[in-house]
């Protein structure tokens, strides 16, 4: 990280999951050794807050802290289920039936329906649990209807927000993941130039049977470094 | 139903929902006003676990008191995550995030998935709450696969249960139900004629608009006996 940025890259940080907030991964870069600025971090919380600042008032919020709280610093105000003018569903392991409930009487009454993400799960120590996706499927089909709009990748949202804040050309930009179906996708889709490294959730066998072609594959970050010295994307 | 019964004809009662035994159907049929005897009640618990039994030993449980009722008359073992061989889902007011992460759990070692019905919402008082069906969608997204089966109508598993226990030819049967996708389309594809009701979730304008047609319509649930005093269905 510091290498590239002492090349003059800005480096920033996506992430689909929408528990914590920007300060949350903040600290949670900083327990992993990474120093950020807020402004450099692309969470769902804080980009669904960017999606709805001007188009709603009142949110019934699906999800954690981390979301309620980039809702509210984008000035929206968590409502109840018979004012609320949107559903905003993220991944939520305090999620009750009750939640499930008002939130359809929300959709049933018209409200807009934003997901965070799609991700069907999320791993965790245990195993694989069930993501943002799973809840949105459940409120989709109790709703009768699609949600309105997908915040997460491989929506292009996140990448043309954090292009359009920081005056970044997408022809300029390199977008580095692990996941094929969200971080190359969602890059493609946007017109950024997308990494693929294998030391997480894919492996060389689904990248060659897979249809979404990244344009660079790397076995670890490291060759990230190495490439750019050779001179490449911002 | 007096008349019915009267007149020689087995009267069943069917229904998609769970949350309830034979026993509780029973309870509220009486609180309605209606006497029935337990082995003419066809709720999708007690199905499930006709299903099961024999299939499985162990199970995992999404759902209310009458489907854990029903699944141990059946002689199946309420087990823990690690164990149990089949998921069972049905409508939980309950519900909650680890309940759908167990289930997950199971699912993710290759468990079976039983659905006891796919119904979307069902009414209450204050509106449309989630119904199984909503339960249902969030572990096949979670999980990446479809349940293997479907108890409930438009299945026809508890028709073809009905008929067998009963000895009834399906051809001497009638349904009669309020909803086209569901007590409608379960009977014809059992090959059992059906009357549909017009007191419930579907008026005329539905009935006009759908897909699936009913070998009859009546006004009201009085009709049937104006019909059945001048021969038809057994």
């Amino acid at each position: 990280m510091e290498a590239l940025r002492a090349s003059g890259r800005k480096v920033l940080f996506f992430t689909n999951n929408a528990t914590l907030s920007r300060r949350g991964y903040l600290e949670k870069l900083r327990r992993l050794g990474f120093e950020a600025e807020p402004s450099e971090i692309y969470c769902s919380s804080y980009a669904a807050a960017a999606w709805l600042r001007g188009r709603v008032a009142k949110v019934y919020v699906v999800g954690e802290k981390g979301l309620v709280e980039e809702l509210e610093l984008a000035g929206l105000e968590n409502a109840n289920p018979d004012e609320a003018e949107c559903v905003v569903v993220g991944l939520d392991r305090s999620l009750t039936y009750s939640k499930l409930e008002e939130a359809l009487r929300c959709l049933t009454r018209g409200a807009l329906f934003v997901a965070t993400n799609r991700d069907p799960t999320l791993p965790t120590e245990r195993g694989l649990a069930p993501g943002a996706g799973a809840i949105v499927s459940a409120l989709e089909t109790a709703a009768g209807r699609e949600a309105d709009v997908v915040i997460g990748k491989p929506s292009t949202y996140m990448y043309e927000l954090a292009l359009m804040e920081h005056g970044i050309e997408a022809a300029t930009a390199l977008a580095v993941g692990d996941r094929l179906d969200t971080d190359v996708e969602g890059a493609k889709r946007a017109g950024i130039a997308a990494a693929l490294v294998l030391t997480g959730a894919t492996g060389l066998r689904e990248l060659e049977r897979a249809r979404v072609r990244p344009d660079f594959v790397l076995a670890s970050i490291r060759d990230l470094f190495e490439r750019s010295r050779e001179g490449g994307a911002a």
